[in-house]
C-alpha cells in the first residue's frame, strides 16, 4: 500500500482533476450501489456533510441513536457547525432501536412553528458503542419503509459498513438498497492510512462537495491517499474475517479463565470489537488495562516482548478491545496467554 | 392592567431608559433573589439567550430533560441559532429526573476532542409536558450540588415559576436559590400581555442584553407592555391558587364521572395543567375535544352558552386541559356539566 | 393611539389567533402591494428574517451597501445567527451605490465551491447613515432589473420607509414594486411603541413565522401593540411632511448662523435626519452636542426650560438631529434660538 | 519526496500519537517562532479555525481586506459555519491597505449592543488576488501595534509565507514577529501533496485542535503525508527563488513582445504570480488562453509537445499565471516561445 502512495498519479482534487480520487470514487460508488461517491479526510466530515446537506433548511432535525458516534463522539459538530438539532432514541444492546419510538419522535414542522422538521433518520453500521454490532437487514427495511411513509432520508455512518458486510455475507450494495447516503471509513479496519468515502444520489455529492470545501476538507494531491483507499476497498474486505475470528477467540479465552473472571454475551461478539465486564467489582478497568498493557516485561518476558496489548475502559464499566489487520492470529494467541497470566496474578493478589 | 398600559410612562428601552421596563427588571431581580433581569419578548427568546450566555464557547454542550419545553417545542433554536449540541435525560412523570443518568451524560470535553464540554443543566418548573408538575425543593438542591461539584451552570426554564412558588407556599426566590438563572413569563397565568423575564447574575445580564439585540428582540418604548409585567408580579400571584384549585376540581369530577370514563392521577394535578386520558379506545383524543368544544350548541343551550370548552390532544394519547386568569369557578362547574353530558353522551352511543 | 391600546382585542397571536395583530397584517400587505405580511417585535428582527428566509441554502451570501444598517448596526446578526456571508458595495451619499460595481459582486456558486451563491441584495430606504436620503425610483428599477437578470432577490430595510413615500409623493407600494420583502417599523417617525412589519409574497412569510418563533419573537397577546401599528400607518403618515419640514428648517439656520460655523449641504436633507459639520476644528461633536442639550438652564431659563435638545456625534465626525412626532414647529424654533446662543458663545470664547 | 511518504513512521494523529506529524509540527513551530503547530488538511481549514479560535465569543467580528482568499475564495466560512461577521478594508494593488481605515472599521461592542465586537485582523502574504505581492515587514509592524493598541489578535494567511520571506530575505519568523498566528500551505510552491500548518500561541493550539476535529480534519495516520510536509519546509524553500525569476523572465517576455500585446507593471512581479492584460480589447481573456493551452499541437509541434500552458482568467480583465515546482526555467523559454508565436498569430488574424 505504501508502495503505491509513492507511485500514485495525483491532479488537483480541489478542480476534480486528481484522476486517482476520481477512481476511488467512482469504484466505490459502484461497490456501495451509489449514483456518486466523494473522498473526505475523515469519517466524522463525512457525518456532517451529511447532516448539511439532508439538513439543509433552517429548523430541519435529524433522528439517531441516543449512542451513536454522531451523537457522542463528534463534539457536536451537527449543531455547532451545520445548526441542525437532534433527537434521540435508545440505542438497544444490538445497536438497534424501537421502531414505534422512532416514528413517535418524527415531527412535520408544518403548520406549527413550536417544532423543527424531521428530515433526516442515522444509523450506525456497525455499532461502534454496542460492540461492533451488526444490523439486520430486516431491520433496515423497515426504517427505510418508515422514513418513506414520512419523507425522511435515510444515512448510515458505515464506518464499519465492510464489517457488517462480511459478517452478513452479503455486498455493501445489498445493506446500502435500505439506506439514501453513507459514509465508509477507508482507514480502521480497511487498513488505509486517511479518508472515508461519502456516497449517495448525484445531487446529494454535487451539495456535499461545497460542503467539504466550506469545512476546509478540499485536499489538493488528494490521490496520494486515495491510491490506498482503492486497495482498501479491492484487498482488505476478505481479511476482515481474520478480525472477527480473533476476536472471537480471544472473547472464549475470556469465558474460559480459571479462575473465572470475566463476563461477556458470546453471541455479541459479531465483528472486530469485544466489550467484557471484569467479575471482581474492585478491581478498575483502568488497572487492569494497565496491567494488560505491562505484561510481558521483565521477569515474563517470554510472553511477547514488544508485543503490547493495548485494552481501554469504556461505557458502563466495560473494557474494549479492537482488531485489525496489525493483529495476528499469533499475537492473539500471545495476547490469550498474558490475558491468562494477569488473571491468575489478580486471583493470587485477592487471596492474599 | 390594560389602563396601566394606557398611561406607562416609556423611554427607548434599547438605550436602557425606559423608566417603566427598568422598574420591572429592578422589581423582578429581587423577586427572584438575582442580581439583575431583563425584559425579552417571549419565553423562548429567554430560554435561547440562557443557552447562548452560559454556553458561549464552540463546542459547548447544554443537558435537559428529553421532554423539556426547549428540547420539545422551541424549534431546536439552541442548534439551530446558537449553535449549542444538546444532551437527554430521561424526564419521569413528576418532571425531575435520575441525578445518576445526569452524572454519566456530563463531559468535560478536555483533552479529549471527541467530545463537547458541558456547561448547562437545564430545568422546567413546572413541568409542562408532565401536566404543570411542581420540581421538588429537595431535587433543585442535589441538581445545583451536582452542577457545583463539575463546575456547570443552572437554568429553570421558570415559564410557570409562580406556580411551583404558590404550591410550595414560598417566594420565588428560595425555589431560586438552587439555579444560576431563570426565565419567567409574564403571559400565561400572570395574565400579562407580551413578555418574559430573564434574571440572574449582573455579568450574564450585561452578555444577555447583546443577545437580545442581535435576536431583534431589543424594543424601543417597551414600558408600555412592561407596565403589565409589574402588575402580573404585584396582583397576579395570589390568584393562581384558584386554577389549582379549579384545575383539582375539574379532576375529582372526571373520576366520579358515571359511567367510568376517564383516568388520570389525581396527586399529578398539582398545578394548572390537567392530564387525562379516554377510557374508551375506539373514541379518539381529538373527537372527544371536539365534542366537548361543541356541547351547549342548539338544543343543549343552557349549558353555557357563548362559554366554550377548549381542550388539547397531547401526548402520549392524553387530553390537556390548562387553567388561567380568564376560567373562574362557575366557568368550571359550567364545564364539570358539559363534561357529564358529554360523557352520558358518549354511553349512550356506545350502547347502541 | 394610547386609549386605542387599553381597548385592543387580542388573542394568542403565536397561534395567528389574535384579530388585532392579523387585521395590522393584512392592512399593511395591501400598503405595501405585498401577498403577505407578519408583525414582528423590531426592524433588527425583520431584517434578520428577511436574510434568513431569501438566503436559505448553507453558503449563500448576501451583497448591501457598506453603510447599511444591516451591515453597521446589527451586530452582526446575518453572520453570528443566520451563516449568512456578507459582501458590501461602496454606498453612495445618498443612498445609492453603483451599479457595476454590484454586478461585479454577485456570485453563483456553481459549478465553483469556492465561492457563496448570492441570493439577496438590500437596500435601505430612507438610508439612515447618509442623512435619511430617499432612494430614487430609477435606482430601485435598475436594481431590480439587476436582480431578476440573475436570479437574486431584493428585499427593502424600509425602516423609515414611509418617510420616501412622503417625499417622493408615491404609495409605498409604488416603491415596493420594486422589491420583492420590505420591513418597516411601526415605531421611529410613525409613533407606534413596539414592532416593525415585514411584508413579501404568501410562502415568504410562511417561512418568515417559523424564524420568528425560532428567535422568540413569537408574541402572546400583541394585538396590544400592534392596534398602534394600525394608527400609526392610518393616521400618522401624513404628519411625517412636517418633521422634513421642520429638519429643513432647522438646517437653514444652521447655514445662516452668524458667525458661520457649521457646514452641511442643503440638498441632502430630504426627510426627518439632519447632519451637519462643525466648522471650528477644536471643537469636539460631543462638547457641542452637551453644550446644546445644557442650554436653557440656569439663566437662560427663558430659552425652553423643560425642553432639551439631543443631538449626537455621528460617523465622519458628523453631529446628527433626527425629527419625529413629539417635536413641533415651535419645539424647533426653540432649538434655533438654543442654537444661535451656542454659536454666539463658542465664538466669544473662540476671541477670548 | 514520494519515496520518504512510503517509508512514514506513523501513529494515530487525532491521539497526537503519530511521531512523524508531531515532528512536523514542532519543525514547523519553531521555524515559524510560534510557541505550537497543528497539520490541517488544507490553508481553509487553517484559516477557518484562526477565525473561530479568535473570534470564539458572539457576536466578534474580523477585518480583512476585501479581496483577501478569506473574503473571496473560501465560501463565506467564516460566516457560514462560524458565525463570524467580516468587515472589510479595500485592499491596495500591493496588498496591504489603509491603516486610517483600519482604525475607523474597529469597534468594541462594550457598552452599545448595536455592534459586534472587532477581535481580529486578518492579513494575507504573499496576496493571492493582488498577484503574489509580498507585504512590507515596516506595514505588517504598524497593523500589529495598532492591533496592540484595541486589544486585536492578527492572523496571517500565509498560505504562500515562504516566497514572502525569500523574496525579503529574512526568516519566517521575522515576518511572524508581527503576528499572533500564520496558517502555511505546504502544497503550492512548496510542494507537498496535502496539508497545511497553523501556528501560534499553546493555547490557540490546544483550541484549535479542538476546531479541527469539530470540522472532520483529524486524520487517523497522517504521518503519511506530514513526512512531505518535512520535506517541503527543509527542502522546498530555496528552490522558490527559481519560481520567482522564471516568473520575471517570462513578464519581460511579455513586454519585449513584438507587436506590443500586452501591459503589466513588472514592478509588480515579485513572487511566482504574474498578472497582466491583453492590449486587444476584441480578444477574450479565455479565447487567448485556449489558444495558449492549445500551441505546440499539430504543425507546430516543434513548440514542446506534451508541455501544456495553462493561464487562467482573473479578476479585473487580467490573465494569471503560476509558477511552482513543477515549472522549469526550460519549460518557461518554451512558454515564451509559445507567446511569441501565439502573439505574432493573432496580429495577423488582426491584419487580415
Amino acid at each position: 500500500m505504501r508502495q503505491a502512495m509513492a507511485c500514485a498519479e495525483v491532479g488537483d482534487d480541489v478542480m476534480g482533476e486528481d484522476p486517482t480520487v476520481n477512481e476511488l470514487q467512482e469504484m466505490a460508488a459502484e461497490m456501495f450501489g451509489m449514483e456518486a461517491a466523494l473522498f473526505v479526510p475523515s469519517g466524522t466530515m463525512g457525518n456532517l456533510i451529511a447532516v448539511m446537506v439532508h439538513c439543509r433548511e433552517r429548523g430541519d432535525e435529524v433522528i439517531m441513536g441516543d449512542l451513536s458516534h454522531l451523537h457522542v463522539y463528534e463534539q457536536g459538530g451537527s449543531a455547532q457547525l451545520a445548526g441542525v438539532h437532534s433527537r434521540t432514541i435508545t440505542n438497544l444492546p444490538d445497536g438497534t432501536f424501537d421502531l414505534d419510538q422512532l416514528v413517535s419522535k418524527i415531527r412535520h414542522g408544518y403548520p406549527d412553528p413550536h417544532f423543527p422538521r424531521t428530515r433526516l433518520i442515522c444509523l450506525e453500521n456497525t455499532h461502534n458503542i454496542q460492540g461492533g454490532r451488526v444490523l439486520p437487514l430486516a431491520f433496515l427495511k423497515e426504517v427505510r419503509s418508515i422514513a418513506d411513509e414520512h419523507g425522511l432520508r435515510v444515512h448510515m455512518d458505515g464506518a464499519r459498513l465492510m464489517n457488517a458486510a462480511v459478517v452478513l455475507g452479503v455486498s455493501p450494495a445489498t445493506i446500502l438498497q435500505h439506506t439514501h447516503t453513507v459514509s465508509v471509513c477507508m482507514s480502521k479496519g480497511l487498513g488505509a492510512p486517511i479518508g472515508s468515502i461519502l456516497a449517495g444520489p448525484q445531487d446529494f455529492i454535487s451539495r456535499a462537495l461545497r460542503c467539504r470545501k466550506a469545512l476546509g476538507g478540499g485536499m489538493r494531491q488528494a490521490g496520494i491517499i486515495a491510491v490506498a483507499g482503492k486497495l482498501a476497498l479491492t484487498e482488505m474486505v476478505d481479511r476482515m474475517e481474520e478480525d472477527h475470528r480473533n476476536a472471537k477467540t480471544f472473547a472464549q479465552a475470556l469465558l474460559d479463565c480459571e479462575p473465572s473472571s470475566f463476563t461477556l454475551d458470546l453471541a455479541s461478539v459479531e465483528t472486530n470489537i469485544l466489550r467484557f465486564h471484569l467479575c471482581d467489582p474492585s478491581l478498575s478497568q483502568s488497572d487492569f488495562c494497565e496491567r494488560m498493557a505491562q505484561v510481558g516485561e521483565g521477569e515474563e518476558a517470554s510472553l511477547g516482548q514488544g508485543v503490547q496489548v493495548l485494552m481501554y475502559p469504556h461505557v458502563g464499566g466495560s473494557v474494549r478491545a479492537v482488531w485489525h489487520l496489525d493483529i495476528s492470529q499469533e499475537d492473539t494467541q500471545m495476547a490469550i496467554r498474558k490475558l491468562q497470566l494477569v488473571a491468575k496474578q489478580l486471583q493470587q493478589s485477592r487471596v492474599k
